[in-house]
């Protein structure tokens, strides 16, 4: 008899005995590993590790975590221990182009993502959406002018912080989060760019790609920053163009490559296989 | 009975009747299409066309010409016809890595690059390409520091002049070319760079796409151009990296991407499948 | 002043002279060619093109027509010319698996699908499919058992001929086919079988997949016929696995294969890009 | 101060404690985990890993192996392990197509293939290879006709054992090693196989592709089993082909895709990173 998987994921500085001190404690407490992954990054001497496991016989969730509490202290670790099958709450941001919202819905009815949808804000009406089955899920028009730009994110944050939320996913949401609020969801928003950054940043980046006469187009899943265009990437893919293509067939392939990109992205975060380091992610996706 | 393939390629202002006016020239002349490929820009109203055709019972070439250079004058053509058997003149140059080279001279024995190789230059002495078997290519050790650059520069030319090289290939030569020298070899000289432009440009661009942690990296073959990494892009290709890959991993795939790249590019231009627009290429390729 | 574009495709025994006695006729009907695309199969010596046009001044579609039914019948042509803007009718068969159908609807929503869908025929009933907005879209539920296999495909056949269906899309629709109506759907019924074919046929190739351990598992978009598996291929895509990818894995990432695999093809054919060449096709999509 | 790295890889019956055990005898040992995978096959219920590990201090390689050989006979492990700066020794079987041959030697010399060639088996006299630099590499002409057959791989075994071969690598060899051979050189021979396995087997892959109008073709590398193109499959890549591709074209195209192919797989086995698992492989590439 076995009980259902726990999560646990950890980054520290590097030294011997890392692994040793922590399979010891799983052992000990009564915990099979099912996957393990680890990566030492050896410029900057860091540690990172992400472990799916389950206990044999009962669960003893809490006395793992106990005594994990000591041994992480003593290996300074920043980590997180969770149930696999908790459902992490999604706050999904969307303007009018819905091909990311539309895929991540399709995702999240097959079960394919294992979250909870909080709810979806957008700067557009509901009407914008009425092909869509929202009829479940908590809808908040708040639209944005510059003038109205802190209160409105005043009231996104307020949504993040009444739900819950453990996610926030920028699918095409086409509005520059603040500096502030990109502080607030650090490590906990995704960002959806289209284009294969470092390429064409900014507005319009098809256009530019079109203009510039490159033969592959892509996307860019990103955690935000405060710095625009800059945040660690989490994942990349690119389509072949041609000259027959015009930026309105860049468009369109685009938003095959934005949507995959992105849905790829939200569910290793959600499956715990992203770990932040630095300006970069480890993601441990094999 | 029918005659060796001749590639006819052109550009012009775009109207009605091009096509017309061409085939109708090509079956007077008794030739016979074989392959056709037309591409109308419709921001630059431009026309570009290859085709590629044989003739039916005898060789008429010369007469084809005369009768299309009437046609081509009416429609203001930029045009070119050759014998698709011709083997261009390729000049390789080359700095000490030599993966490119490898790959050009592996596919230019097997006759899989259709061109003579007229010769290879280096910054490099011969010795650099020990393992090569350079017994039938005539080499040039042309060492290059600042002050002699623009007396190596015009060693260059002579050799392009000399033995009347039709395409330059910088095969990793890692030298910036002048403007003059870039200038002069406009829509001749192909070069290989090893990043996924526009992304990173400039000196060491796989340790830039660690630094920045992409998940994707890529090289691009262009034209050379004076404006450094600006050049029409002919072609684009990238492979998968992850957290793991330290930058010489980086370097090493990247050398495998490169070769195909650049070999891709190079059998094209040969192959009068690549026509300048602007900024930009119109690449038939299929 | 210019037309609306026409899409006129052809196939005939090739020999000298097709190419300028379509594009005088063209010409002379004061049509102006806007992308054309020509193959010839030196194999079995067909020639193949598409051409798409429209006329300088005021529409001469009638008149064309006349002129270019003699062209056609002096060489034995197979042809078609139909405006660009015609929007094809399909009819999607899907069973439970929708994501194919989603993926088609969501594409038929934004105009990147420019056909009309006359009709979703399911052997699951319409609440199979609540999430999907459906509201105007005629659904008919056709169960079907080994007994009843002839009616329903009667009344699928009815179908087709009471909406004039231009195009049978099998989008994940799990029914074999009869080999009576795969002939009477010749050249308009597309399928996406869940496999890189010839690799898997037959049920649950995934499954197949991952007992043989491959490591690029795919997914084919063909034609119908009545020997299954076997119809001329249109489309083909492939995404990399790993070992740790069970089964379910497999599937899902199969998903995301199969319905761009399928969209392509879908929208290829609603384009007239698609011609069929015996038990093979060709495609003139670049 | 720390040693050169070493590489362990195990294989044995699932139970929770392994991780714990290994990491316990490496801590003991004075060892430092730099890189590690494992894997889990929840089918056959067996635990696959690959650790990179060095000593802090003084080098103990004796003092570990001895530590974990008691370790290894409780769980029932098969293990090895080896200084990572070891290089495995090589025997390259080649025919006349060395394009495979030509990657391989160059990937050597570049030392991008940490290996030792113990030589080169031909069925071809040295002279097919004239453009090759032998000079280091002890090559064998070893022409084979059904009836001598046995003895010529009497003469491969021979060289096999003479030379303490660590892998055999069939580049592009074009013979059918007998059950015998097959079955001695067990998980230590490598093939490319020049298709998308389970595809087309047999003789002419690429025509049978060209036949049959597949839209991507492939290659796969396997390790070599009595059961012909049945072997545990290593890695697989693809390439895109059109109608325009004839036979050639294919084979052409091909050759790019085998020899990425096979020296990934090569490289990926000299490192240790494929472990066999019934007919399929764990790769820990990532």
């Amino acid at each position: 008899m076995s009980t259902d998987s726990y999560i646990l994921t950890f980054s520290c500085p590097n030294k011997p005995g890392i692994v040793a001190a922590v399979a010891k404690t799983l052992f000990e407490a009564s915990a099979n590993i099912q996957e393990s992954h680890q990566y030492d990054d050896v410029e900057t001497n860091a540690f990172f590790a992400r472990i799916r496991f389950n206990f044999v016989g009962t669960d003893n969730a809490e006395g793992f975590s106990k005594a994990f509490a000591i041994v992480a202290d003593g290996l300074q670790m920043k980590w997180a221990v969770r149930p696999r099958a908790a459902r992490p709450k999604l706050l999904i941001l969307v303007s009018r182009f819905d091909h990311c919202l539309a895929d991540l819905l399709y995702k999240w009815r097959t079960g394919e993502l294992s979250a909870d949808i909080a709810g979806i804000v957008s700067n557009h009406p509901i009407e914008t959406f009425a092909h869509h089955d929202l009829s479940t899920i908590p809808f908040d028009y708040l639209p944005v002018t510059s003038q109205t730009k802190s209160q409105q994110e005043a009231a996104i944050w307020k949504v993040v912080e009444d739900r819950k939320v453990d996610l926030v996913v920028l699918a095409r949401y086409m509005q520059i989060l603040s500096g502030n609020l990109a502080a607030k969801l650090a490590g906990r928003c995704i960002n959806i760019h289209h284009s294969f950054l470092p390429g064409f940043k900014g507005a319009k980046p098809y256009h530019q790609a079109h203009g510039r006469g490159v033969k592959l187009i892509g996307a860019t899943a990103h955690y935000v920053t405060p710095d625009l265009d800059e945040g660690p990437i989490i994942e990349q893919d690119v389509e072949r163009v041609s000259h027959h293509d015009e930026p309105d067939d860049l468009v369109r392939k685009g938003r095959d490559i934005e949507r995959r990109v992105l849905s790829r992205a939200v569910s290793w975060h959600i499956d715990g296989r992203i770990i932040l380091n630095g300006s970069k992610t480890v993601v441990f996706k094999d």
